[in-house]
């Protein structure tokens, strides 16, 4: 993985499961935090509590709100994120080792359908 | 998937995401609830309480405590399960869709490590 998240902000993701398939992180952060820019394979990422962020991937940007306990996909990216809410972040991510059959072609800033 | 547990226990199993790669299963029962035998591709368990279970597979039977917010690895099996503790149990399963590279030579009864 070219910027992988425990190395950028091992502050902020830690590994909470690994085996050949799947890795599975666990972010937490409070207001006001901010990542370096890193990258995700393709994830599942399953929300722990309600937040508001900003994220930015090659000079775009966009807001993202998300509620508690939602179930969502994040197609393989590089983003940054900053917590733009006034509450912390709690995410898992389960991240696919595996290369996906069919890589979309255009590239996507944070989860899709949300 | 042969025995997929939304078709034998569609009052305990709902699908919460689904794309190409992956389906995203939510499992709730309460004390005393039995699943009829059902099948499991490679799956990332989450644990959104604490609960006790029996888990049977042809044959061998395996008492499972888990506590609530653990992830776990579930390979690939067939089971029935049986709520033997005194709370609801509460799960998510990641269900991983591509056949694994290395299928397990033994069969698991439950979660890997737990």
């Amino acid at each position: 993985m070219e910027l992988d998240p425990v190395v950028t902000n091992p502050g902020l993701y830690r590994v909470v499961f690994e085996n050949e398939r799947v890795r599975v992180l666990r972010y937490h952060d409070v207001p006001g935090d901010r990542t370096a820019p890193h990258t995700h394979p393709d994830s599942v990422m399953i929300t722990l509590g309600s937040f508001r962020r900003r994220l930015s991937s090659a000079g775009r940007e966009r807001d993202v709100e998300m509620v508690t306990d939602t179930v969502a996909w994040l197609p393989q990216q590089e983003h940054a994120g900053h917590n733009i809410g006034d509450t912390p972040t709690d995410v898992l991510f389960v991240e696919l080792k595996e290369a996906p059959a069919h890589p979309p072609s255009t590239g996507a800033v944070g989860p899709v359908g949300n």
